[in-house]
């Protein structure tokens, strides 16, 4: 294990935190909240424990698959620890470990909350709160690997690490390129969100922090009763559609950007996705239609809860908690599936379930004729066995967590419904769930060990299970520090 | 695809069946109860389509893979259809659809019941009911394999059909040979068992059914309140020890009566499976201490429905609905995991599970060494990748139905608890969920729509979805009658 190249990554990771920390200061300076203060304490020592262990770049930079793992998970451990330590100090978020989930909840765009009264928090609290969203998704170190000239080595490993979904592509032969293009995307469109959200009528700091929510995917709000506080159906929409495009693989827009449209229309997983979310939508917006002024109303808040839900945002425009029980599983269900592989959502990824869907599909013709040998093939290129095999792999272990979790947050006694949506929520980055952590609801009452077992859940989450569990396996840890 | 051989097979299971249903004929006479005619006229009318069918011998008697899944699922389906009619024509169960709810649930020995007053019917249809449990428990087919000189092909393809588990073992080289053993051991271990009962002071009648549901793991009683009427901790002690034995893979038993006990210790699944029942059973124990009366007491109760339920059986000596949230999730998990392969549990089965975990485990090695090669052995011989693929997709597919049947049953509008665990525990064929269907509750209350979806999911449990689900697939109709 190269730990040298380990301490060099995560001090950046530290500086880069700093940095980023000081928009949010200058938020609460510029709203002269006394809050500032703390962010200022938590720039200055994040800053220097990190110019500290960055200062010696080592001389060995090559890094491996185990360390790309180990790098990344630590990276979003210590930033959220880090990051905790506004709400801490400024007494916002008396406890800790209450701290350390909001922020996780952040980073890790799943926008679960502990706190019961949003909108009594400081204004450059609440922007660091859905900041942390934006940072989060499209992935810190990807960030650092755009800006960076950080590893000469292999720095593919890390990005493996972070990206989401089955198969990592590089659009251009550096990662570095292809980092830089990522994140020039993201911020354009986070851009164009925040203007279109000022033609509503938004105000800027309103519209600033809604943006970040919907393209981190994340969902955290600043009012009680999240996006239903401004009761727009141009919000509305906007944020719908907004939610839908940051859970589009974003290699999509690079093509766009080369001028090849038509390879879009060839994308499996975006016709899938599209296909799914056009489809609930109808489900559920007939489902609730009773409850409603009309189909349009009812189009409009089906559709809104489906993208929020599908690419785990979690944002709310109406109370799903008390919609009937078709609509509430339907939605519990998308929860799992997740958006696109390669967007900033959560979940399982439409292109894994897709590629389960085609594998049973071939085991059922090999089952009828044991001779017969098939191909299968996703956005036309041949599946290797590995990827396919990793793919099953993945959801046998996510399925595995959300029973081991589900068995430890039931020690809260809650009911079946609260204690499953809510570790359903949480390791698959959406935020709210049925019941007591309802959309209306939070996740104050837990106790503390449940919190830490859904703080696990959102990293293991968002990092895709492996990279977090790779901490626990004995031997990464096992074998001396220059050999392999 | 063999119509002839299908035909053929058929008519001798409406024979095996008409035969079968002398025995509750029998008791109902004995009872002097007017059902008896009912069972006659299914008798007579059974047995007369199944000489008609069966009459003439096929020339061509080899069946493939395709007509062993065909036959198998078409044979389940017309036994319940089959089965039901001495229900509906007494009048016991008005309607047909819950008849056959009934029938299948008792063949495919989940034990879910539509009855609200199981103890006001008659003794021959009750006889009937968990004698269902005993046919469906080791397998109709198989049965059949065994007594009668069936298929001069390939017969192995029934029994890969109709056997639980990922890989199917021949015991003795002939098919034949193997189901004879099975039904041996099968048919003296519930003569024990009756003669235990017995012992406890239960009265004939009762062992027998109670036994037929053991054996079977099916879990049809006769009483409203399952096994606490009898308030017995002899009673208690000797079911739950017989349903954990019957949830045991019968291999385990052949090794025995040829004089290999060493050879028991070696098996994996079973060392699995007993560590997670007393694992279980100690944690239940503990979570519902304070309602009980001291220690001694917890564990009967707790291992009486850790047994009940992993072995997918479902009686009950209480209400495990009321119990603390922990042990309600536990045992919710322990109904998807189900038994040993090659029992007559349900579920998934211990040996899938483990070999996902260490699949799992060895794809974390894979992905640190992506050059290491390590084959994966269960039961100390080395897994085919093609058996592992095969139950990742068995897996998946599994979770797909149950999400498909939830969204379908939540139509009714029950809790989320009651919906979902009416479909977890209908597809793993245990019997009674949680909340509404809970083991003091029933399912009578569901729409006919529900029962449909339960009914095709209690078959698609049972025979472990592909079979079912062939059914379905347009390339097993397509080709031609000689074609294979």
């Amino acid at each position: 294990m190269n730990y040298a190249m380990i301490r060099y990554i995560l001090g950046t990771i530290l500086k880069a935190e700093a940095l980023l920390m000081c928009l949010p200061a200058l938020v609460s300076l510029w709203y002269r909240e006394g809050d500032a203060t703390a962010f200022l304490a938590t720039i200055l020592a994040a800053g220097g424990v990190g110019l500290l262990l960055s200062f010696r770049k080592p001389q060995n930079t090559v890094i491996y698959a185990r360390e790309g793992f180990v790098v990344t998970s630590l990276s979003w451990i210590v930033m959220s620890l880090v990051g905790a330590l506004p709400f801490r100090l400024t007494g916002a978020i008396p406890h800790y470990v209450d701290a350390v989930f909001e922020t996780v909840s952040g980073f890790t765009t799943t926008g679960a909350s502990i706190l019961t009264d949003v909108e009594a928090m400081g204004r450059g609290l609440l922007f660091w709160r859905s900041f942390t969203h934006w940072v989060g998704g499209m992935g810190v170190l990807v960030f650092l690997l755009a800006i960076l000239p950080l590893a000469g080595g292999r720095s593919v490993h890390i990005m493996r690490a972070e990206s989401p979904g089955p198969v990592v592509g590089k659009l251009v032969p550096k990662v570095r390129g292809t980092a830089k293009i990522l994140y020039g995307i993201y911020i354009t469109m986070t851009v164009i969100l925040i203007l279109l959200l000022l033609v509503g009528g938004m105000p800027l700091y309103d519209s600033a922090v809604h943006a970040f929510g919907t393209a981190g995917t994340g969902g955290f709000g600043i009012w009680g009763d999240s996006i239903a506080h401004y009761n727009s159906a141009y919000i509305d929409v906007v944020l719908s559609v907004g939610m839908v495009l940051f859970g589009v693989n974003f290699n999509i827009y690079y093509l766009l950007l080369l001028g090849k449209p038509k390879s879009i229309l060839k994308s499996e997983e975006l016709r899938w996705y599209l296909g799914i979310i056009a489809g609930s939508t109808l489900l559920i917006a007939w489902n609730i239609l009773p409850r409603m002024g009309g189909m349009l109303q009812s189009l409009r808040y089906a559709f809104f809860q489906v993208a929020s839900v599908i690419t785990t945002t979690g944002f709310a425009t109406a109370d799903f908690n008390l919609w009937p029980e078709l609509s509430r599983s339907l939605l519990l269900m998308l929860m799992l599936l997740g958006a696109c592989a390669g967007s900033t959502g959560g979940g399982m990824k439409v292109s894994r379930f897709v590629i389960m869907l085609k594998s049973a599909k071939r085991e059922i013709v090999r089952m009828l004729h044991p001779r017969s040998v098939h191909v299968l093939k996703f956005e036309e290129k041949p599946l290797e066995d590995n990827t396919i095999h990793n793919v099953f792999i993945y959801f046998f272990i996510l399925i595995l967590v959300i029973g081991a979790s589900t068995l430890l947050i039931s020690l809260d006694d809650m009911d079946f419904e609260s204690t499953f949506s809510a570790v359903v929520s949480c390791t698959n980055n959406i935020g709210p769930g049925l019941g007591v952590v309802g959309p209306m609801g939070s996740y104050a009452t837990l106790s503390y060990l449940s919190k830490l077992v859904l703080i696990l859940d959102m990293l293991l989450g968002r990092l895709e299970i492996f990279p977090m569990l790779m901490l626990f396996a004995p031997s990464v840890w096992a074998a001396g520090r220059k050999k392999r």
